[in-house]
């Protein structure tokens, strides 16, 4: 009997959106993004909130309450917002996805409303898996409300949790109907998460957009605590979010079928070393290091000239970036280790399949891929780190002595 | 800031094949069909196997471990097939789920490595599930193993688990790479399996093809056991299959975003009657009670002519299918109890989301969608398929007397 063909595509789209004062009554633009995106009236929601997002807006679940009271007829709360640890050990046990699927099974949300999380990376992160999953996907709305995740992680289109000691190894491709931003958020954020996501930026200038990097290069002394300016830090997120958009569905491999990943430059190291510390190193932390890592070891590779090396170096440090830890130097002589740095060059390539494929920078704008990397180099690059580092003494944020 | 706007398509491919004998190491349909799906030499393999077909077919493990030593260096076993339980019960606990992720952690499949899972529908819905959430999804080949699972639940593109007292209340659509049928898993099948997928194939007749109910009817005696013959199973499950994939494709909705699902016609009941019998009745079984069920009211509502009527329940009876069971009457008066058969209909809304919507037929062959129903006609259809099995007496498959 001849082979049955099965072939179809499916579309996707959604809008990321920016505003302030998003539960404010008079904020029309939840409402109406809610009713353009429901097939039915009134709109049933069930909402998530990080507890660190919380914890600074006191006054959000009754601001929320009171917006779904004024719009009552075309929105609905289908019971009490519930509320999530933030930060990783949201993704580290299972038990909040599950709740947020018996939440939905509970409230009676069905494919047709919408689960709404509000908070950090990591809780819209587990939230969209829960998301996701509940009756084979539910309409998900992200409201992230780090730099992070209103500039990378929550405007994409992957959501997951941590399992059997990997990062993200339980998750999905499954794209939210908004995401919407409010700069609001920001100014709580403490210094760490203020800073860390700008690091996301400088991956994705420096791999994109030469001219990016030059704003965040002229605005660093600004965007640093303790100025922490507001206007050069949203154009940055939105720079980053429109470029992070952009990359997924220009390269026709949004659900990521293939090898080549270059939106995780740097990503391998700073995975590690976000499970070296126990994820006391933040992700945006982490990634500054993992670029800096890969620049240094992109220059002593002969392909990253030394002045741009200074120049992105510079950047970072001037935002006050710590560029090395303690717990980088361990076992490097045995990249099998579990403990070893280079142990995350084989759980990466693991993680995405097929051969390793990691981004080198040829200049400031411009990557190449490589698929094989020398170990002798890469511990020399992560000397130049710590030398750096220990001359400079730039051990301002306390992460310096984070150990394994 | 204006907004930014997302929008992309993925574009899904894959083959339902037909074959016998499958890991005969003469046999290079699964040894191409990897390759072609693959990356990379040698394709590394997780394989997992419904404890019911191993039961049948001992040899089974060692017949794959002699195929993959026959193809070594293009096929690599990552290790032991793993056995899981067949049936509803390895949806019904996370476990298995589980246990899968897990064993594609441990066995280091990637994103470009396949999990392989052989057996009937429930297995194929768990291991789909593991499957899709591993990684992300790693490349997922289904060897469906039941003549439900050939000709309906193993072609399509859902996965999923049951959880909080809810049917396939977790899982994703994700579809696999391809699909594998073997008619050489048939003979063994008991008599209620062979003979429950065959209302799936009557369920696409019905709403779709006249001339495929009639080849049914006609060969109703030989499909029925004892004859079980082989050559008009193997049309009913091609053609079954054939129109399934069509109709996830041609419909424009593959991954169920709008309301409309006209293959669940007749699964409002078949759903709750599993539930109700704690999964004793299988899911052909249901089906079959279901569509006659959906055939009387709409006899009775004035849709469907009497001669239409007499012909497709006699076709359900000439197969072997018993059409009422005692389930089916308790709490008729009361559609919000949780043991009331009409409880299922808000059970399927809630699950499809959006307005309820139940297929009715209008003759054999064409149905049409109706968004409201009448309990009380509903009541009297139960009733007429109560009396009429009572009068014939039709009680042969034993599964008469299931109880709440």
């Amino acid at each position: 009997m001849d082979p049955i063909r099965q072939q179809f595509s499916v579309s996707y789209s959604y809008e990321v959106l920016f505003t302030e004062a998003l539960f404010d009554t008079g904020n029309r633009l939840l409402s109406e993004c809610l009713k353009t995106n429901a097939t039915q009236q009134p709109v049933r929601l069930l909402v998530v909130i990080d507890q660190g997002v919380v914890a600074h807006h006191p006054n959000l679940i009754e601001q929320i309450q009171a917006y779904m009271q004024h719009y009552a007829g075309e929105l609905e709360l289908a019971e009490e917002p519930l509320i999530v640890p933030g930060g990783e050990q949201v993704k580290n046990d299972p038990v909040y996805v599950y709740t947020l699927q018996e939440a939905v099974a509970r409230a009676g949300i069905d494919r047709h409303s919408f689960l709404i999380a509000i908070g950090g990376g990591a809780v819209l992160d587990m939230a969209g898996f829960a998301a996701a999953t509940a009756h084979r996907g539910v309409r998900h709305i992200r409201i992230p409300t780090t730099v992070l995740s209103q500039n990378d992680s929550g405007v994409g289109v992957k959501n997951g949790i941590n399992a059997f000691n990997s990062k993200n190894f339980l998750g999905s491709f499954a794209p939210p109907v908004a995401v919407i931003n409010d700069k609001d958020f920001l100014p709580t954020l403490d210094d760490r998460d203020w800073r860390g996501g700008i690091s996301e930026a400088i991956k994705v200038a420096l791999i994109k957009d030469t001219a990016f990097f030059e704003y965040i290069e002229k605005y660093a002394d600004e965007l640093a605590p303790p100025t922490r300016a507001d206007e050069p830090m949203q154009h940055v997120i939105y720079e980053c979010a429109r470029m992070h958009v952009e990359h997924i569905s220009r390269y026709g491999d949004p659900f990521e079928s293939g090898s080549s990943r270059p939106l995780d430059f740097g990503h391998w190291a700073a995975h590690k070393l976000e499970a070296l510390t126990n994820y006391e190193l933040r992700h945006g932390e982490a990634v500054g290091i993992g670029i800096a890592l890969d620049c240094v070891y992109a220059h002593l590779a002969g392909s990253l000239d030394q002045p741009s090396l200074e120049r992105i170096l510079t950047t970072f440090e001037r935002l006050g970036f710590d560029l090395y830890i303690d717990a980088m130097e361990g076992h490097l002589d045995d990249p099998a280790h579990p403990k070893s740095l280079f142990r995350g060059l084989e759980e990466f390539r693991e993680h995405l399949g097929g051969q390793l494929t990691v981004m080198l920078l040829a200049t400031i704008g411009d990557a190449i891929e490589v698929h094989e990397v020398d170990y002798g180099l890469y511990k020399k690059a992560v000397s130049y780190l710590k030398e750096r580092v220990n001359s400079k003494a730039i051990k301002s944020n306390g992460i310096l002595g984070l150990q394994v």
